[in-house]
Order: structure tokens, then C-alpha cells, then sequence
């Protein structure tokens, strides 16, 4: 069994990924709606919320944490990978060496939350695998309340998108990660911005292929297992169960409504 | 000494008001900048996290609470009026007698967080005061974003304002109630969308009204003390720093970070 955490409803997009190519795996997903965002909180408050959560599946017994909130991935990543006694995968290092591999002219744009591009987590973990990489980031702090809204495609989005996303075009890059799990909602959008040459990078498929390669490295086969799935959320599940069946396409089955401070 | 609550940085506005009428008045402000926003959460969740603002201002002597909060104003009032020993000041109830005075067509629109709309507490308040008022109202969850993005009068701004406050101005009402402390940041945009005929309510105006009222009835005099401005934040304060001076109009002092659950 793994956990997927994210800090709200946009892990969705890297659960639904893990779980139409593993359909029997067994998942728990804690979205953790009472704190949402946590893309413009600190880097202090942002691994205090991950360490609870955490905490909250590993009593619930997990083998194996994927941190898909790129917030929490990008600032308490290392710290969780040193206290757990699990493998912890995040959505950023997946999602640097996917871009890394994509780009041929050795140019990537990066769009996430503020927290996510002040920490410059992406910048680190592409120069990591190539430091001759040119990594432009821009923070976009209105696409995560657009795609909530269910703006996706609209002269404010599109607008939007305009505005964030001109100076990144301006580089020359030929590859952009989507460095927030929100950010797939609005793919089409972004795409129209960038144009066809620019390829979008969105983090939940080298995810679910790194879960796979872990769990087989435990002696897991990621293809077996009962298909047990598990929602947990902090606030109450309306609005989760509302924006979550959008993003998932069907609705959402055996959502429970959690404290994972005071348990 | 009189406590100002918020979910965040909007009720700056209210604070900004209240001081500049009374210079000497000490004043607490609570911005639970590490859970914002509370519009978009649970009535449970936002009651909860309320009593805990208001007991970590309470354990600091207060002697009145000023909820400048109007997601907490329009779920939570009526417990923490009724658990707590000092008198509680909402921005609701305020807001809603100064539109009810203020229109002449009877024709009331009123904008909020989804949370505050869906409560209903503002066509409640309106219609314990005049039954009779006609009054329509607009969840717009965009525009709390925007404001704290700093996109006050830009393109998406104004289309934001178009395409949530059309319906409203279809109404023909001549009076529009600014149910969010962070939309007055917002208020040339809204009016340029609304037109002259259109008067905006802001209930920074009568909650400082109210707040002297109170005070003088307990026996003190608002214009008296000795100026104590003393800031609380749940998360880091740069954000509120940056933010907050551009809502305040220059820089903030004696900024303090606190954990009000741990406590």
C-alpha cells in the first residue's frame, strides 16, 4: 500500500496517473483542504503541515510516500526522506529529470507557486543532472484559484497566462515544467501560450514510473493488490468531492473527513 | 485594548480605519496568515480555527473583538458572541445596516468569498433590518487572489470584475456590499464595472462606528490609550510585511510570530 499526499485537490492528477496504470495497487490519498494553499506559506510552516501528514499515512501503513505537492516536495523533501523509515518520491526531482531528458536546446521554463520558485528546488535539481541547463522559473500564484474556479479556458485564463508566461517565451525555451499539480488543469491554455514548440512537462508520469521502480526494488509487485482506494481530507469533503470528480473524471468513492493534528 | 481578527492580510483594511480614527486606542491584530484563506473551507473548520484566534487574543486582555473577517463574521458570530466575555464586532452586521441605509431603490447586491455567499448571513442581516430589501448576491473567488497578487486594475482584473459582477449590475441595484475585507484593494476596478449609479459599502467605516459605541458603553474612551500597535502572524511574516504595507500604506511594526494552536 502507498500514500499520496498533497496539500489539497491537485495531487489528484499524479493519483489518477499512479492509478489507471496500476489499477490494483492499494492508495491512500490525504489532501490536506483545511491548510490549502500551502504555496505562499513558509518553508517552516510548509514541513511542519508535510511531517503531520506524513505522520497521519505512515499509521495507516504505508510502504512507500509520494509527496505530489510541489510546495511540499520542493521545501521538505530531504527532510522527510532522512526521518522516514520509507521511500519518499517527489514531484520535483521526477519532473527535473524528465525535462532534462526532453529538451534539446538546453533551454527549460519553469511556472509553480511562490514558495515553489523561491525555494529554486527545480533550478537545483535540473543543474543537478546537467549544469549547462538554462533553467528561467516564474512563480504564477493565480493559476492554482483559476483552475479551482474552473477557469481553465477563459479570456482571464487565457489572459492570465499571457501575462505569466510572455517572459518565458521570450527565453527561447523549448521545454516548460508544470511545477504545480494544478497546473495540468490548465494544460491546453498554457499550450496555446507557448506554442508548439515549447513541450509541457507534467510530473505525474515519471512519478508513477519511479513508484513502480521503488515498490519492485522492496520486492512489491506495483500490478497486484486489491485496488483499494482511500480518500482523507482535513476540511470537509463538499468542495473536494466537487473540483476532485472534475479533475479525476468520475467521482470520488470512500472519502473520510480527518484531523491529523489532533489524532 | 481591542483585538482585530483575520483570516489573513484583509483586515488590515478594517484595522486601518479604526486607527486612524483613534490614534491612542491600543489595538492586537491577528492576521492566521499559516491557514488562510478561510473562504473557501467548512463552516466547522472556520468556527474552530476562530475560537482559537479569539482565545489566543482573549489570553492578551483584550476588552473587544473585532472580527474583521467576513467568512468568520458570517459563520462563526454567533458562537463566539455567545461563548466569549467581551463584546465580538463582526463586519457582517455592520456592513449590512450601513447598505441598508445607504440604498434608495431597495435593491441590494452583495460580493463575497464562496463561503460568506453560501452562508447567507449578508441577505439575513440585510433582511432582519428591512424585509422588503431585494438582495442578490455573488460568490467571487478570484478576487482575493488578485488583490493579494497586487492585479488591481490590470486586464484581468477588470474581466474578473466583468464577467462575476455582470449579473449584478443586470439587477439594478443601486447599492453593492463589499463582503470581503480584501475587495476595497479592489474597489476603482468594481466601480468602473458597476458605474456611478452603483454606491460601494465598505464595513471598515461602520465597524469603527461600532467599535467606539462599545467601548464607550463598557465605560472607555476609544480616543484614549496609549497608541499600542502590536501585530500576530500564524506563518512568516515577510509575506504580511510586503502585503500588509501596501494595504496599510507604509511599513508594519512590531510584527511577532505565533503558533495560537500550540499554545
Amino acid at each position: 500500500m502507498i500514500g499520496v499526499f498533497d496539500s489539497g485537490i491537485g495531487g489528484l492528477t499524479v493519483f489518477r496517473e499512479i492509478a489507471r496504470r496500476y489499477p490494483t495497487l492499494d492508495v491512500l490519498y490525504l489532501g490536506d483542504t483545511a491548510r490549502v494553499p500551502y504555496g505562499t506559506k513558509s518553508p517552516d510552516t510548509v514541513t511542519r503541515y508535510s511531517f503531520e501528514a506524513a505522520h497521519f499515512l505512515g499509521r495507516r501503513g504505508i510502504e512507500l510516500l509520494v509527496v505530489a505537492c510541489n510546495t511540499a516536495s520542493a521545501l521538505a523533501l530531504d527532510a522527510l526522506a532522512h526521518a522516514l523509515p520509507i521511500p519518499v518520491i517527489g514531484v520535483v526531482v521526477a519532473g527535473a529529470r524528465r525535462a532534462a531528458a526532453v529538451t534539446t536546446n538546453r533551454r527549460i521554463g519553469v511556472v509553480g507557486t511562490p514558495a515553489t520558485i523561491r525555494s529554486g528546488a527545480y533550478a537545483k535539481a535540473i543543474h543537478d543532472i546537467d549544469a549547462a541547463i538554462a533553467v528561467t522559473s516564474a512563480a504564477c500564484p493565480l493559476l492554482v484559484p483559476l483552475a479551482e474556479e474552473g477557469w481553465t479556458e477563459n479570456s482571464v485564463a487565457r489572459e492570465t497566462a499571457r501575462i505569466y508566461l510572455a517572459p518565458l517565451a521570450r527565453q527561447g525555451i523549448d521545454t516548460l515544467v508544470l511545477g504545480c499539480t494544478h497546473y495540468p488543469i490548465l494544460k491546453k491554455t498554457i499550450a496555446e501560450e507557448m506554442g508548439p514548440a515549447v513541450t509541457l512537462v507534467d510530473s505525474a508520469e515519471p512519478v508513477a514510473d519511479e513508484v513502480a521502480d521503488r515498490l519492485r526494488a522492496l520486492g512489491r509487485d506495483p500490478a497486484r493488490g486489491s485496488g483499494t482506494r482511500h480518500f482523507f481530507v482535513t476540511d470537509s469533503s463538499e468542495r473536494f468531492e466537487e473540483v476532485g470528480a472534475r479533475f479525476l473524471g468520475h467521482p470520488i468513492e470512500r472519502l473520510e473527513l480527518v484531523d491529523i493534528v489532533g489524532e
